[in-house]
């Protein structure tokens, strides 16, 4: 198969960056996949682990001859890398990201993007991990995994249906929705739970550490997670989160009465709902 | 080797009772296990299972040859099974248990004893599943595993010891505390998660499922376990559950009000704290 790109450029070759390049290197769809990061000793272990085929430190030579640029650094910094991309990539290219957040991405780039550029669509692949670094790369992270892309009225069609094919011949399955409903949803369903998973890991007394069985070590998993990626996560999608947080205290004081009260029918009522929701979920 | 047991009975031969049933023959620790159970062909599929060598829905027949009965019935009928238990076994068995609580049963069983009866030790095995049913169980389901075993100042010493060497020659480690501290502990370790990842999961709008990925997932799994059986655990369990919950809720505040003073200290703060606590804890 003839690879669907001649240079794909990935910013920030950790977990979900490296797992792109292994991707696109075990699928042959690029003639070669650049890493560029700021530390040289980490690009050479990506280098090594086979998820990037050369690596730069330098964005602006690392991204000179890349048709599709995929930014996958902590969300405060992807629209700066991306303005800066789209300076110094051919104008025909395309960027995309990986962040967890949408909104305020979408939004800077939108007032601010070089007129001469190449075009922007935001990307998030449902993907995460606890852990962090190019050594926990998988090249079939995405196989079955939703990304979800943000397209806006400005973003050209082609451009929307190659970053759509990007990610397919990746093994994801794109859904696409605007930035505002992207973080109204994922504040529900990806950082509210991280916020509950680390609130009960932190509340948990040390002592009673050595007691944890598989109930408080799958609730609080997510919460071994990077503090600073989260903290940025977290106030970019601050409103959404916020919202989420007013709606969990409000069923956390339901229950919280409900079982003060000795009120057997309502405690039931809650449990019942939760355990539907996860049964309509395997694993 | 000698079987350690001529027979152990079960009462109760679901995940756990099917797993401890299959320990205890795979390991050769008993002539035969006897399953005592209402439903005849729950009792059976036990028995295609390897988990028991014989099977009763009469416990009075049941346990009357049992060196060691383990009762493995939902917590709120513990009590009532180890009273009829304690009336038809051998006057020199032992009786113990797998319950999640352990206050109102030992409590319970103090107060109202049959004076000739064996002697019961309540236990707990922290290795709960949110799976029920003898078809998930596993004789290898303690290995490695912690039981807390709750003996009080009545309970004789050889009965104690021997209650101990049954856990630990199915691979656990044994802890002994106070039922008091027990239920204060698990209140914490697994209570108070398993509310939270009920009331997580109760409040995620059903449009959002879809996009559920591993944060989700893992942060909900357990509030797929059974709701009467956790109705019973949390009103055993009420004023430890209830102290949590209102710590849970100082907590949740305190992160609220960080998020929206846009306090980045104090929210790296909490989840520094959360991160700290689970990587103290491998998996």
């Amino acid at each position: 198969m003839a690879a669907n790109w001649d240079t794909v450029a990935i910013v920030g070759v950790g977990l979900i960056g490296g797992s792109i390049g292994l991707a696109v290197r075990q699928r042959g769809l690029a003639r070669r996949v650049i890493g560029i990061g700021r530390h040289e000793a980490r690009l050479a272990i990506a280098l090594q682990a086979g998820a990037i085929d050369a690596y730069s430190t330098d964005l602006k030579s690392g991204v000179a001859e890349a048709q599709l640029t995929v930014i996958c650094t902590p969300v405060d910094t992807i629209a700066g890398y991306a303005r800066e991309t789209a300076r110094h990539c051919p104008p025909t290219a395309l960027i995309t990201d990986a962040g967890s957040t949408k909104g305020q991405i979408v939004d800077q780039l939108r007032h601010d993007w070089p007129a001469a550029g190449a075009a922007f669509v935001g990307s998030h692949p449902l993907a995460g991990s606890e852990k962090v670094g190019v050594e926990h790369a998988d090249g079939e992270l995405l196989v079955g995994r939703i990304v979800v892309i943000t397209p806006t009225a400005a973003t050209p069609e082609p451009a929307r249906r190659q970053i759509e094919r990007f990610w397919t011949q990746l093994g994801a399955t794109v859904v696409a929705m605007s930035p505002a409903d992207h973080d109204r949803a994922v504040a529900a369903i990806s950082h509210l739970p991280h916020v509950i998973a680390s609130l009960t890991a932190a509340m948990t007394p040390a002592d009673y550490l050595p007691l944890a069985a598989t109930g408080w070590l799958d609730t609080t998993r997510v919460a071994a997670g990077d503090v600073e990626l989260w903290r940025q996560i977290l106030f970019q999608n601050r409103p959404g989160v916020l919202y989420y947080l007013s709606e969990f205290a409000k069923v956390l004081h339901s229950f919280t009465q409900a079982l003060e009260q000795q009120d057997e029918q309502a405690v039931v009522r809650i449990l019942a709902a939760g355990k539907q929701r996860r049964d309509a979920l395997a694993d």
